[in-house]
Order: C-alpha cells, then sequence, then structure tokens
C-alpha cells in the first residue's frame, strides 16, 4: 500500500470519527442482548432497521422506535452499518452467507459488525466472503452481560483491521463503555473465548478452595478476605463471589438468578475446547471445567448463573 | 472464664503490645526462609538463641549476631517466644513432640510460632500438647517466599487464640509486613493452603488461556491486557504473568528461576489434597493441578519457578 | 539363611499347610464383610473367639458358634491366629498398637491378618511392632465385596513373608477362593489400591463411551457388544455393565443398590491418592476419578453402588 | 415399503452374496491403511483402480496390479463399489462433495464406502448428498491398526442401512477378518470414537495403576497379574502392556515403535470431544485423556505408540 493510499484512509478515519455517525443502522438478533443494543443505538440517536425471526422481539424493539423489516435482506440493503446478535455458529453463517443473506444483500462498503460468540475460524470465513462482495466484517463479541447491555456498559472485543475498528470505534461505544482491537479478524472471538475460559476456571477454583476451607473450619468470608489481598485473588472472589450473601447484588445473593448462565458458559467453553483441539493447544483444567459445567447441565442447573458451581459442590450428602 | 479474668488477660494483651517485645527469642530451622527471618529479628534487636541439624546453617546466623545452640532442647530452654521454621510435618511434629523437643523443654508460658507449612491437623496435635504443659502455641504460616523473608515483607496467616494472636503481633510483623489472624489453631495452614491451591489453578487456567490465544494468532501481550481489564483477571495474570519478558522481574522473565517452586507449590497442593480427602470435599481442579505439577517435577522441573507450566504446555513437538 | 535353615523352614511350611489349621482364631471387626468371613470360619470347623465394638454384630457371630469376648486384648490372648476387618487407617491402628491393643496382649508366634483396606504405610508400621513383640504380620485385604464374603470366594492379596504366607493360605481359603502372595508387608493393600483405581477409572470410562454413543444415536447394548470384542474391552463393560438391564444380576439393574458402594471406592480412591502425593506418582485420571465419586457423594450417592456413575451423568436437564 | 419391494431388494442381498463380488472397485486413499487395504482386494482377485494426491503411492499399489487414475472423478466413473480411506474431515469432504469429486462422477447405484475415521456428522451430510444423486454411502471405520490392514484383519464398524451393510460384507471382509453393523449412517464412526476414547482412559488408568504400584514397592508384573484376573483387568493391560519387556510383540517392547501412535489418538479423541460439546455430554475422564495426550504430543511424542504414557509419567527427575 503506498504512502498516499496510507493517508488517504488515515485521513478516511479522522474524518469518520469526527462525524462519529452512519446514518442508517440494521440490526439482526433482537434476544436478551441484541434488543437492549439496538435500544441503547436508538437511544443515542441512530434510526434503526431491524429483523428477528421471532416477531415479537422486532415488535419490541419498533416499539422503542425502530422500523421493522420482514427478512434479514430488507435490513442488508439500506444500511450502512450491521450489527449482529445471534446464538451459534450456524445461525451467524446462514445469516451472513446464505443466498437471501446480508453477504448478498448488503451494499457495496457496507461494515458488518457480528457481536454473536462463535467459533473464530467462523468469523473469519465470512470475513473473506465478505471481502469478495466489497463488504467489511468486524468481529466483536462482548463482555458485560445482560446488564451491561441494558446499561451501555459492554466491551465489545473486536477483531479486523485497524481502520475499520476505528471507523466502527464511536458507533460500537454508543452501546457500550469500552471497544478494544484485539487484532485481525476472529481475535475478538479468542480474546472473548479465552478470557471466558479462565474466568470459567477461576470460579471453580474459588468455589472449591472457599468450601475446601469451609470444611476444614474456616469461615468463607474469613478466607474471602485473606484471599483478595493474597496470590489468589481474582475477580470471581473479588467482585462476583460465589458465597450466597457475601456480596448482596451478585446472583449467588439471589438463590443463583440473573448474572450468566452455566449454559452460556459451558458454550464459551465448547468453543475454547473446539479451538484447543483444532490448534492441539492442551488446555487440561480449560475442558475439566467444560466437562464440569456440562455434568451441573445435566443436573438441571443450566439456567442459573455460573457461580452456582459452589452450591453444586455442596450438596450435603442424602443418604 | 470469669469477668475478671477477661479483663486482666485483655491489660495483658494491651501492656504486652505495648512493650512491644520478648526478650529472649528462640529459633529452630534456618533454612532459604529461617535464616533470613531470623536475621530480621536480630537487626529489629530481638536477642536470639538458634539451632538447624546443620551445623553451617548455624554459624550463618550467629555471624549475624545469634547465639547457637547444640540442640531443640537448649533453644527451648530460654526463650520467651519461640519460632519453628521446617519442611514438612514430621519434622515439625519430631521437633515438637520428641522427648528431647519444645514441649518437654520450654518453660511454662512460652510462645510457640510455627511458622512451617503443614497439615492443620498436625498443627492441632501440636497445640493439644503443648496446651497440656502450659505452653502457648500458634500455627503462623507465611506468603510472600524467601524475598518476603529477606525484605522482612511476608504475611502470617495465623491460627489460635485472638489473645495469642495479639500478643505474637508485633513480633511477627518484625519479620513481615502484615499478620492476619484467620482463627482458631490450625486456621492459618488452612488459609494458606486454600489460598495456594486457588493460586496453582489461576496460574495453570492463565498460562492455557494465553497458550490458547497464541496458537490462535492473539498476542499474548494483547490478551493479556484485555484479561487484566476483564472478568479473567487474576494475581496471576497481573502481578506475576508467566509469559517471559512480559514484567521483568518475575521469575518467567529469568527463565523461570527464584521465585515459588513447582516442587513447593506441589507439596502445598498435597496438603490440600490430603485436607480434601479427609473431609470430603470435591476438589477437581485442585486436584487435576496437583497431578499436573508432581507430572512436570517427573520431567525435571521440581526446582523452576511455578509459572514454569506455561513452557511445559508450549514445547514444540519435536518428532 | 544356610540351605539347612531354608529346608527347615520349608519343611515347617510343608507341615503347616497339612497339618490345614490352626486350633484357635481371633476374629475382630463384625460388620457386613467380617460377619460374614468369620462365620464361613465357623462353617469350616474353627474355634472362633471374636470382637466388635459393636454387642450386637457379637451376637450375631456367636449365634452361629463362635464365642464373644469382653475386649480386644481377650481376643488376642488365646488365639494362634487372628483376623481383623476394620474401616479405616486410625481403627487398625488402635486395635494393633494401644496398650490393651493385639501386639501388647497376644502371645509370641501368633499370626496376625489384617484384611482391612488401609494405607500401606500403616500395614508396615505395626508390622514392625508386631515383629519387635515377636509376632508375625501380614496384610491381606480383600476383593469379591460382601457377596464374596457370604459365598466365601473373596479373592486375599497378601503382604508379607513368603513363609507367613504359606503358613495362612489355607485358612485364608476357607474364607475365600484365592489367596495371592503380592510381595512384602503393605504389598497387600498396594494391589488392591492400585486394581482398585484401575477399576473406578474403567467404570467412568464405560459409562462416558456408552452415554456418549447413546446421546450420538447408538445403542448403548449394540455398542457394548462391540467394545466387549474390541481394544476398549474391560471387566467394567463385559461383567458389571453400568446400563440397567443389560446384566440382570449387577446393581445397574437393581436401581443401582448392593454392590461395591461409591462412599467405598471414594475410600479406596482417597488411599491410591494418598500413597501417590506421598511419592509423588502423577495419577491424573485416578485423582479426578476421586473428586468425580467425592462430588457423587456430595449428591447423595455414597449408598449407592458405584456403576451409578453411568445414570449421574445423564440426568436429564430439568431447567 | 411394499413386502414386494422388500422381498426383492432381499434377494438382491442373497444374489449380492452369493456372487461374493463387484466387478470394478475404485480406491482413494493409498497411504499407510489404505495401500495395504487395496492389495488385499487385488490378492482377492478384486480389479481396481486407484488414486491418490502423492503420484508414488499410486506407483505404488500400481506395482501390486492396480490401475492408476489421473483423478478421483476418474476412479469414480468405473466403479461399482468405492473405498475412501483419507486423513481427515476436509479430505473427506472435498473427495465426496467438490465439483470433481466422487458424488458428481459416480454412476447411479454405486456403493460408496469410507473407512476414514471421521466425525459422524460429516458421514451424514456426505450419505444425503450421495442419496440425492442415487447413490448409496456407508462409513466404515477400521480397528485393527497397519498391521491389521495389511494382514487383513481389520475389524470394520459399518454405519448405514442393513441392505447396503449386507450388501458391502463379503467385500470389507476382503480387507478384514470381521465386519460389525453397527446402525444408521455415522454409527460406525461413532463405535469407533467411543470405543477409542475408552481405549485412551484405559491405557492412561492401567499406566497410572503399574507406576503407582511400582513407587510403592509392588513389581509391575506381579501387579499386573493380579490385575489381569481382577476387576481392574482390560485390553490394555492383558494384551497391550505398557511396561517394556513384559510382552515382547507390542510396542512397548520396542521403545514404543510402531502401533497405534499418540498423534492418532489424540485425532480420536479429538472427535469424540466434539461429538461430546454437540451433544452436551460430559466426557471428564475422555476430555482430561485428551489433554493428556496433547501434552504428550506438544512433548515430542506424537509418533510414539499411545502406551508410552507409562514412560511419560515416570521420567526421572532430572533436578
Amino acid at each position: 500500500m503506498g504512502i498516499l493510499t496510507t493517508f488517504a484512509k488515515s485521513l478516511g478515519v479522522i474524518r469518520r470519527a469526527s462525524q462519529r455517525d452512519f446514518s442508517n443502522v440494521g440490526f439482526v438478533g433482537l434476544g436478551n442482548m441484541g434488543a437492549y443494543m439496538a435500544k441503547n443505538l436508538i437511544k443515542k440517536g441512530y434510526r434503526l432497521t431491524v429483523y428477528d425471526i421471532n416477531e415479537k422481539a422486532i415488535e419490541n424493539v419498533v416499539s422503542a422506535g425502530a422500523k421493522g423489516a420482514a427478512s434479514v435482506a430488507e435490513v442488508s440493503k439500506n444500511s450502512e452499518v450491521l450489527v449482529t446478535m445471534l446464538p451459534m455458529n450456524q445461525h451467524v453463517l446462514e445469516c451472513y452467507t446464505s443466498k437471501t443473506g446480508i453477504i448478498s444483500a448488503a451494499k457495496k462498503g457496507t461494515l458488518l459488525v457480528d457481536s454473536s460468540t462463535i467459533d473464530p475460524t467462523v468469523s473469519q470465513t465470512i470475513a473473506k466472503e465478505a471481502e469478495k462482495n466489497g463488504l467489511r466484517f468486524i468481529d466483536g463479541p462482548v463482555s458485560g452481560g445482560v446488564v451491561g447491555a441494558e446499561n451501555a456498559t459492554l466491551t465489545f472485543m473486536v477483531g479486523g483491521s485497524k481502520l475499520d475498528f476505528e471507523g466502527a470505534r464511536t458507533f460500537l461505544e454508543a452501546m457500550g463503555s469500552r471497544a478494544v482491537h484485539c487484532g485481525d479478524i476472529g481475535m475478538g472471538q479468542v480474546a472473548k473465548i479465552c478470557n471466558n475460559m479462565l474466568l470459567a476456571i477461576s470460579m471453580i477454583g474459588v468455589s472449591e478452595a472457599l468450601n475446601l476451607g469451609d470444611k476444614l473450619g474456616l469461615n468463607p468470608k474469613i478466607l474471602t478476605d485473606i484471599i483478595n489481598t493474597s496470590t489468589g485473588r481474582c475477580w470471581s472472589s473479588e467482585i462476583y463471589s460465589p458465597i450466597p450473601g457475601l456480596i448482596p447484588t451478585v446472583p449467588s445473593s439471589n438463590d443463583y438468578n440473573g448474572g450468566f448462565s452455566t449454559a452460556l458458559i459451558a458454550k464459551d467453553l465448547g468453543l475454547a475446547q473446539a479451538s484447543a483441539t483444532r490448534t492441539g493447544s492442551p488446555i487440561a483444567l480449560g475442558s475439566l471445567s467444560h466437562q464440569i459445567y456440562r455434568t451441573m447441565m445435566a443436573h438441571g442447573l443450566g439456567g442459573k448463573d455460573f457461580s452456582v458451581i459452589y452450591q453444586y459442590i455442596r450438596e450435603e450428602d442424602k443418604k
């Protein structure tokens, strides 16, 4: 790339950032997370066209000021930027690459932002197809959960070119408090699944340590204080303690309701596991954490917050 | 206990704290940690009598101003407070309870502080014997390693009566920067082994996450930055990164030399495992971490810092 | 040892074997297993004196023809051979080495057979004390469970001298179908805990494989047939299938009742784990199996047969 | 399907079985396994046309009497039955479903046999495409390894209709000693990956048990004898012992060369893991076994027989 091109492009970045806007925004996938994200865009003054396979989900966001569409293709045609927030690999793949999908319907130059949490290779496959059609694609999965989506305090972990990241930044920050550029296409997904694998490991580790201490006679509250000022210190112990009553606002204090469900962290661990297998990366604790959460799902805990592991290993012997 | 007694005792506490001192201190076990701890007591003006089974270890501390003794019994006879810093359960048990050990030799009222990391039930056994002989015993294992011992920045995790803890506090803080009262006898040990189990889990988790990210194309430095501001945040990632070169002062940047050895964390995990088995507490990740460190020892890594797990799972395929 | 001594000793062996008998037998520990074992000795014509801390247990065996005793010491005094069948390390240790225990009460030359499953180092400690007092000790834990005890089809895994093993053989075979000499003192225990660790691993492995196949659409009965003629073949699949209804006589076909309880295999895994920690032997799968059974106990399955793992990982999601 | 059709078809089966033959056979994938399988078909009198991306591999089988082809399409055009033996999912998928692949080139009615070990969903995808084009497809992965391929003693685990299985049986048995019908399409793959997962678990379990026993003082040969007549009995202990020298003909007695490589069992465990994730089936031991073999590959053991786990956990501490 010649220096003039670089210069011209960087001008573009600056201009785009100063404009701080896209006029027409498309949004596909209006579930728990997506609905709040779309509504926050509306609040910030964006014009939204939205679609979901569930009509009620469309009505919900239309009532907040969006225009409803009858298909993915209809959303795609008139958007300068388009966000997708879908459950799994196959939904994302179909939404982008089917004959009536985003890639064949969108206008050249449209910026596509996939905020679903999926396998990074799927993001890379889609990005290639998008590029062939003159579209720009970034992966931007989020952390912060439903609460972060509602309060626009999500963190976006973004994979894609620096240019596209800078172009999307202001827009993304309308739905969250932070956007981090992680690297090329797929690296947003990688950042998310690696962080969440570590989160799962930490939460189980904290639960094992606190339960062991308790069984040995050490008050979990005191042990928590010690851990939080020692080398075992981690987010799961400091901010999101699995011990009921210790931190009033977290799910463990609400019978493990709300928060980040066991089923969802198991999904992310499944993505980590598939990536680890593909690259031959040993993840002994990550794999075991995955299996523990799968077993908990088999015991009916899929809908509870993932900190319910603390309760799960404490169930008293009933025989 | 009547209120007058309580009052009298509490006066004692106040007096002891204001005196801030013991005149004669005994110290048994002058290894890597113990020698530095003893020297720090000497620097703070305590009169020390010391013993170790290794004569050179005695000479080393004598040269710093201590008086050498020929036996544990000799150290015990003339000390108001006595510290032990020994490798394993059996050494501590013998040092305290053998016929010529501390408990039979020490004067009534002596305060015994065991800073070894051992099974909490051993601490409890010794405490009972000590009490029968009119002695006071607390368990006070430390965190902070050899560097903390040298710089007097250790944290003491103390199990024993509140009264004995308060009586020992000033003294302990001559060897460290902090003393925490964890609960009754043995609870200092419990706090330490639970924290260290969590530390081992976190370190392996961080290493798995960073290596997986790297294999998927995400720079470990960037991933570390993301983790450190996300839910995966923990001491092992923030303060003691296993990635060579990221934090210049930690063992990973010095070919995994110095620090907290794989052999020592494996020892602590063994204590956690024994305690978990005894109390029927499930510790799936703790157990697996233990086995991972055992396997690493079998591969010659016992002397390396425990963050060497990062390198261990990255060894390139040589076939 | 000169050839004549050897010859004389071997004569002793032959003579003892041809006599096929001890006149007076002591038995301590009349629980589920011990009561049946004692009764089988009575049936084979041995004169028994028996003791248990539970008086009803004594009455039960006395009603089958034994003489009841008031203490361990009383049993010990008049027995030529003495069997103990007790729950855990501490019971065995106390029964043998307390002031009024077997070792101080038994006559010189008495053969002591401990059939409890305990830590091999405890067997070795007791053997040393026994030898100092002119007694002979062998460890002889059994496999075969309560059914084997009732039907006298137990296998004895024996640690001790070849001479003592040969001297005990006929006697042991009165309670079982086979006695195997495993090596020196403690090696009977080692054989048992190593075998049972492998058994636990196999049973969980079989359950995981059959459940995975089932979830993928492959009938567990067909998969069992394939496994049983392939490289996955093992006792847990062939003889003791965890699938209800496949083999009518095993616990899985009786709602996982009877058989070898989850609590007991967890106990054996705890012994394996302690031994592995002491010797620095990596047992990743053994440890994880231990934790899985501990978690199952925390969920009230301690009294069910250990093949209940199959059901445990299949529980349908109730949310 | 009417009774007459059924009858006619069953006649077809009988006729096919009595003819015991296909006149023209295609074979794609002439690696370690495929070359031997193709040669065995030639020996049994089949006319073969063969293809591989590696020309030398073609020449090798041509020299044994086959006709070489220039492409997959050329092989497909003139074959009544066609076998594929390829490394991984993507190779099989491309070979069957690309524009110049088997499905577009083969004549209606051709029987397609895929003996690769792959994800059962890939087999199912291909089978659907084949059916649309009037082709018959079965999955028939094998056990028995290179030695079984050479000696025509393979076992075929077959998924597909009973009719197609019966039609292929005689043909398959020209390359092996046994063909088992496991169920519908994909069930051959399921049987193989479930069995091999259990095999991996057993081999690691045997290695842990024998090493633990050895470290505790029990001769591995004696412990093997005990295990082989006890509840720990399994193929890995009886037939394929990981202890060097115990069974002269197995890889452990040849420095772990030959046999079933660590890299291949890791591949199969990866398939099991992906299937388990997709179906939400907990496989704690299967996952951990997978990670152990991945770690061993990272240590250069990918080319060694999978029984090398015994040596891997025994490496002496070199520090």
